[in-house]
């Protein structure tokens, strides 16, 4: 029997559903994957940071009163100290969730990279080091003979990158373009009903959807990091940030929402990329008003798609949630059990 | 370099546009795949048979004139001989692309059981060996060391049943919908812009979407058959068509689709599969009033489109063509490369 030994740095949501999944589904998992999963560390700015090579207990953990930390158990201590914690730690997969910095991918960059230089594989949800430094890690990766997987850093769990990168293998994909951002997605259909820009925001707050500071959302970045994800990694481009055109969904007003519903159209904040004819990537980020026989017109709420087009097989579309946290725990689960497909695959390899 | 030789058994439309994807991207689906494809035999029901065990050059079938055989070539013959080309052939996979006969399956189940017999893998992009004797099959496989897959056999090339299998591993899937014939969905649509059944099957036939008899597309029985394979697919059941309840759109009549829009809603003829409380599976083909806001509602024209049920994810869905004979071809190209990992994978595991 296999078993993968896991380091979760950060302990929020995200890895705390993770967690969930492994103590409460062990046997299952087993039986399915053919490998068991046994939490060996975790690190948390509140918590702390605890390491035991003979695996945590989990239900202990979760146990814990919410001003506890793990200074005084074994292997326990007060301060997170992520990097000794990567390096040291008996792990072989460090799972990264700790939260996005758009600006420069920080601390998760330097997590990443610390992990991989100690020989681990990296499971991560956050956008920011797949977006800002992702060639330089999957190089890094590949000279260690590790992996680093990232599903969830794009639409949460539904399996995109997955999809593209293993289900429709033998075809071209040419182009990409995706609903990627659930609280643009929400404001723009309740401002189809009527609502204003800033109302249907303060709702998508009220419902947990949008940050407390939404321009992100609303103006496009977040999809910005998203596309060059898409890019780099479908289309094989070496794009950042700076080369995504931008504009966000506050350029588009009450009346053009009217004027759009009125020709059966639906406005849609639509990150895109594909190849001109020179083989170059081009992507943008923009509000478009979509023919609601389009594929993505209908996405609504804080569902988000992506429609792959492709040279055999025409236009593929997959839908499901952008958000969530057992949904984007699931993505990493999607890449350990990658991760572990990938470790075998190199045993066979080099017999 | 791994090589596979391939055995075509009809030379249709699927198979002639399989055997045009081979002769013309050898090389790069070579560099993309890790290994070569080469035609080694070929049976039609008007061509004949042609075996040629160091590759015949499609070139040359392309440009044989109409009324011509190949009778008279090395390795030719004015006849099929299904049974002893498929039993005879150097060919380690063999494709089977005849016609789908939804009483009993035949010849297709024969030609599937004849080639696992004499050691080799099967890719099928027909229903009637699957969703009559696929449990059988899938055995035999298993038995003899080979591998049967089947995209094609359900939403032609769009990937559902590896999606299904390979991308969501980790999560339950408790239940599958979709729409699954395109000529049901195109005539729904017509009968929405307030055309009559009777003149939109003759339009969906003049287009070339619908059958000479379209009864099959109509009356749910072609989707009956595809929801049997997924059922069992994708929810481990062992059913028969005999145990799907099926009524077909000819229920549904001109003032039902009108009122449905009044409500925002839309008629379609959903095949759905889902574990009840015992955990018994029920299956049912109906035609069913989705609101707009359900993923399935918008699904137009000839596309198809499935909704998995999940216990992390929710609802995911993939939507893509359900037809079509480039379509269809990549959806066997799609179960080669699943055959080649399969191959690659038992040989690591006997090393």
């Amino acid at each position: 029997m296999n078993r993968h030994d896991i380091a979760l740095i950060g302990f929020g949501g995200v890895n705390r559903a993770l967690a969930q999944i492994i103590h409460e589904r062990a046997d299952e998992l087993t039986d399915q994957l053919g490998f068991a999963l046994r939490v060996v560390a975790i690190t948390d700015l509140r918590l702390g940071s605890l390491m035991q090579a003979d695996g945590i207990d989990l239900g202990e953990v979760f146990a814990m009163s919410p001003m506890d930390t793990f200074a005084g158990r074994p292997g326990g201590a007060a301060v997170p100290q992520n990097d000794f914690v990567i390096r040291n730690t008996t792990a072989d997969i460090v799972v990264e969730a700790t939260f996005t910095n758009p600006l420069d991918g920080e601390p998760a960059v330097s997590h990443v990279r610390a992990a991989i230089e100690s020989g681990k594989s990296v499971a991560t949800t956050n956008k920011g080091p797949v977006a800002l430094a992702g060639t330089e890690l999957n190089r890094l990766a590949a000279a260690h003979g590790v992996t680093f997987e990232y599903e969830g850093s794009v639409v949460s769990g539904t399996p995109i990158l997955r999809f593209a990168g293993e289900t429709l293998k033998g075809l071209r994909v040419n182009g990409v373009q995706g609903i990627l951002n659930g609280t643009s997605n929400y404001v723009l259909g309740q401002m189809e009903s009527g609502m204003t820009l800033d109302d249907a925001v303060a709702e998508a707050q009220a419902l947990g959807y949008a940050e407390a500071d939404p321009t992100a959302d609303i103006e496009g970045s977040d999809v910005q990091l998203k596309i060059v994800i898409l890019a780099n990694e479908i289309l094989g481009a070496q794009i950042t940030t700076a080369d995504v055109e931008r504009r966000g969904i506050s350029e588009v007003s009450a009346a053009d929402i009217i004027d759009a519903a009125a020709r059966g159209s639906r406005w849609k904040l639509i990150g895109s990329a594909s190849r001109d004819a020179d083989g170059n990537v081009v992507a943008t980020v923009e509000p478009v008003a979509l023919p609601s026989t389009h594929p993505l017109a209908s996405v609504s709420g804080p569902t988000n798609a992506v429609s792959f087009d492709t040279d055999l097989l025409g236009t593929v579309t997959v839908s499901g949630p952008g958000a969530g946290r057992m949904e984007t725990a699931y993505a990493l689960l999607s890449d350990i059990i990658a991760i572990d497909a990938h470790q075998r695959s190199m045993i066979g390899a080099s017999e």
